[in-house]
């Protein structure tokens, strides 16, 4: 993280630590301070604050749509966790294991409302459109989640339906932040758009690299276990690529291998990573990620700003995109 | 219902039909299609478009605002049946029921979001009144729930503390429904808060009343079972009051009694009830009821209104709490 990242995560900590306690009931309110405090890269958070200093106006201003995002995200991972019945978040247990189902769905409905009460800091004329694109993607990322869910559950996942998914359930957040962000610094529409893309092509080449590296990352420095997306059978974005490009052969072979779940996984995870290799899935994985990386600068560009602010945002953009291949 | 009570419900029920699809994912809207297709007394949109009626407002300019209130409502309920495992809603199957709880679950987020996007309805110097309004309440019906669920598992409960639990669990989105009608006609604030007041003791009064039909109900007239309160051993305002007036022998004999599931119930059915009646709880629970209904009416008496919406808004107060002692 630069230090120009680093001291806009600072401002957004800061901030977070002196909102004022949620109070009682404690049931309800213990568990989102528990969430909010596990920390993570807060990367939606530092983009509405960069966008916002793209135009220079007051960190201050763009706080509570930061804030609104962040908790947002938060919500939405209480909620996951339960669907997808994840144990840990960060290392820690997760809400619904710390406690339990009812805290965890009462908790984050809590927390969604709390999240759109963060932007009645805006005056109704700021407001409305706020919350109109806040809602708006709310909805997407419910959408995107049932689409994961659905997509487990079915044959047939085409990589256009896998690209939508993504884009909604990790993407547009991401818009969502740096136009919010645009929008607290009162930003012209079309550079509130070009950022919204921005954060859109952004997103798109996270979530692909995060399929990426699930399978070809090293180790050391990719945070989850290498290899856990095949040994789950999910199906990202290199399996569909190596199902498109590979013989039929290959695909009867991919298709039982993502049919099984071996007590030892290693040899199923080797010969997966090679089909991906041989179908030429891992090149093209790659190729996307960076037509989707050169497509967010591109925004950037448009908007033709030269500040520290702007280069702050590429500065993201590459720190995002920087793990190795 | 009354003639008049009937003909807003109708205007209500003909929105509700004609609103759009909500599209795809089906996985995802379906069962909150469902879910507002049980019907159920629709008491909040009701409200909300009597309320706008006292002002001469145009019904259609209060429909978003009765949208939202029964859309939150029924959100509400899909995540409620979920934490009480609740198999039946309206005699249909609830929706983690029919679906499963992750459907459950994901539904009632996206409903939550949609409740707020009704009131997108609204210009930006009323939306922003209007969502403050909407979310207060409903970060206020999240933690009525969750005292809701802290009673169950500990002792000492007050009857402050469940009036309390009572007022946010059940009146505020009464109170809310009738001020976001008042709203959107534009009525002046004072009326508002008499508006939201009215709300408020009603719903007190209307669950209070459920509390003693539950006990002391008619089995013909009463929708639920008779008794279902006592056989679940939960501490209703009847149980509360009966434990404040009680001597420490009648005290301890329903703690014991609530403390037990009996697989043939009726005797300490009976047994309950005459210690309510003994110890005059049950009349004490009445005068209660009374005591909330008269305040309701006062709100109305304050308003000064004498118009067929404001005779509508007592009939639809007497008509919620007629059913018989």
């Amino acid at each position: 993280m630069t230090e120009a990242i680093a001291r806009y995560r600072e401002v957004f900590e800061k901030d977070l630590a002196a909102s004022p306690a949620l109070g009682q009931p404690n049931g309800l309110y213990e568990p989102i301070e528990y969430i909010m405090n596990l920390g993570g890269k807060r990367m939606r958070p530092i983009l509405a604050l960069m966008s916002a200093d793209l135009y220079g106006a007051p960190l201050e201003q763009a706080l509570p749509a930061a804030r609104a995002v962040e908790i947002f995200h938060n919500f939405s991972l209480i909620h996951d966790d339960i669907m997808d019945q994840a144990p840990l978040r960060r290392s820690k247990p997760t809400v619904h294991q710390k406690w339990d189902l009812n805290t965890g769905i009462l908790s984050g409905d809590a927390m969604l409302i709390y999240a759109y009460q963060c932007l009645e800091a805006y005056e109704p004329e700021l407001f409305k459109p706020m919350m109109a694109l806040f809602s708006r993607t709310a909805r997407q990322v419910c959408e995107g989640q049932q689409y994961d869910m659905d997509f487990e559950n079915q044959e047939g996942t085409t990589i256009p339906d896998y690209l939508k998914m993504i884009e909604y359930k990790t993407a547009v957040l991401l818009g969502c932040a740096l136009q919010l962000g645009a929008m607290a610094a009162k930003a012209p529409v079309e550079e509130q758009q070009a950022l919204y893309a921005f954060g859109i092509y952004l997103g798109m080449a996270f979530q692909l690299q995060d399929d990426y590296l699930d399978a070809f990352g090293d180790p050391k420095s990719f945070g989850k276990q290498v290899g856990g997306d095949i040994i789950e059978n999910k199906k990202t974005f290199l399996y569909l690529k190596a199902m498109e490009l590979g013989s039929s052969t290959v695909q009867q072979e991919l298709r039982d291998l993502y049919s099984i779940r071996p007590k030892n996984p290693e040899s199923k995870v080797v010969r997966v990573k090679k089909l991906f290799k041989q179908t030429g899935a891992d090149t093209q994985t790659r190729a996307q990620i960076v037509g989707y990386t050169e497509e967010a600068f591109r925004q950037l560009e448009y908007l033709g700003k030269d500040s520290p602010a702007a280069e702050a945002l590429r500065e993201f953009g590459n720190w995002l995109l920087k793990r190795e291949f």
